[in-house]
């Protein structure tokens, strides 16, 4: 894979990952809040323009996965990088926790039905990957999966198995159009607990804290072993994951972002070319239209006149 | 219904339509383009500011609902309106030939599964509306969905048995919650064909131009009848259409805008409130948090410095 500026932030594929040597800080790329806009703003218009492009072209589809402990600022990162996108292009899915229907299919079936569709960027709030993350960390959801072998779940290969499905489906993705890349947002064990109180002492965070939050941080190592396990098993080059240090927000989202436009810029699309036959059949168009103008403008009543066309 | 700067633009519930009468170009109400991009971006904020809430409170949805003539400036419309609202909040449909599984069904089922869910918009670029309109326009779909009365679509009575069908659910989606806006692009013929010209002579334009649209043009006065019709019958207090002058693709878009801005700041919502029960949770789970970062503190090597907070 090309070396680029967020290669340092890209989990080499077979890699064993330490979490605890990967940064959850480093040296922010903005020395300012307006220097953070104006660099947010630049990657914002080059994906509003490229993301114009693979609608156009209608070839390939982007899916963004995003998983993280909670308060790690997915929510945020998503609406910042993701607003001045124009929403008829791209879809967010946040699951939540399955319903009964979904809980009957493999564990792959109900993110399957929201992946994008060609042309557009998908963007997936946690996904397929807490199926080996919250479900690793709580065996009383894998046990409501009512799997064939009673005990799923118990050992390694079962979760190799389990990557095993996601790499394939991904490369499966991959070879139809569909570029998958992965983020997890690697968010300090202390700054999320100064989060947590940050939404307890803001009122109008308040709806966003529950108690399961505090119950999960229980689950920290537990979680962090289930990820350094799915990193190490699931980053490919096709569909690689990174690790973005998070505790601060301003700086991973300009990480993200930045990620975001090499892909599509990687894709080196061009609009869509007309081919000579169409030229013909688009010029005889183009006359009937303006013989038709000839004689409405000819039989009828001036129009009135158009609005000024500076401002198009 | 409250009389506001854009009540001009709706139908009133039972009113005949005369479209000739309905303008399609009206003085415009900015008067430059650096107006207009001002304009057009206070409403945007507002509406990003109410989208928050609205998701917040997660109790209401509102549905925009999109009909138009081709070239009327749908895309543009609802990619300029909607480009700058958290897309976490925000999910654009556009409705295309139904498929096999789909017209196995009643008319309104395939859209009913893309409403909104609560805390959402929900854009419907193009809908069920296509059921009394290209449907009414074009009788050999209408067969191809196989009614039990061989001869449907040949009375009047039909296409209200269908504005009926369409008015009972958006009064249940109304009672539900959920706010339904329509909007119809209103474009005279003669704009219709200068932009068709202008799309065959950019060529960044012509994949968005097909032969089908110079044909659907040839119906333009049977679907100015199937609109009148359809907006007679199905504008109501609850669920009211608005006519846009859509000659002028800016004034559309900030009329449109502001309509939207008006139905949501209507709903006076605020920021769910914390009970004395929970705030009293909050503050013990606040206790545990701030507990524990004592602790760790305490026992382990000092943190890296936290990023400067001012940009946040």
């Amino acid at each position: 894979m090309k070396k680029t500026a967020t290669s340092a932030f890209r989990v080499p594929p077979g890699q064993k990952v330490h979490l605890a040597k990967w940064p959850t800080l480093v040296k922010p790329v903005y020395d300012s809040a307006e220097h953070y806009q104006s660099l947010l703003q630049t990657h914002v218009a080059k994906m509003s323009r490229l993301q114009s492009l693979l609608y156009a072209r209608d070839r390939e589809a982007i899916l963004l996965i995003f998983q993280a402990m909670d308060a790690a600022g997915k929510d945020g990162a998503i609406k910042h990088i993701m607003s001045g996108i124009n929403p008829q292009g791209c879809q967010v899915y946040s699951f939540k926790h399955p319903s009964a229907q979904e809980l009957d299919h493999d564990f792959l079936w109900r993110t399957t039905q929201a992946l994008p569709e060609r042309g557009r960027i998908g963007i997936f709030n946690r996904s397929y990957y807490e199926e080996v993350l919250i479900v690793r960390v709580h065996p009383e959801i894998l046990a409501a999966q009512r799997l064939p072998d009673e005990r799923a779940g118990q050992r390694q290969a079962f979760w190799d198995a389990r990557f095993t499905s996601i790499n394939d489906m991904e490369q499966h993705l991959h070879r139809s159009g569909t570029r998958v890349l992965k983020f997890f947002l690697h968010l300090s064990k202390d700054e999320q607990r100064r989060r947590f109180i940050d939404r307890i002492d803001n009122p109008a965070k308040n709806w966003k804290f529950s108690q399961a939050d505090v119950e999960e941080r229980r689950h920290w190592d537990a979680y962090m072993s289930a990820y350094e396990d799915c990193l190490r098993h699931t980053s490919t080059a096709q569909a690689p994951w990174y690790v973005i240090p998070a505790d601060d927000k301003l700086n991973a989202r300009l990480i993200i972002s930045q990620v975001i436009v090499e892909t599509l810029e990687g894709l080196k699309m061009r609009y869509p070319e007309t081919s000579e036959q169409r030229r013909a059949e688009l010029l005889a168009i183009r006359d009937g239209l303006e013989q038709e103008g000839r004689v409405s403008t000819g039989g009828k009543a001036p129009k009135p006149s158009k609005p000024s066309k500076k401002a198009r």
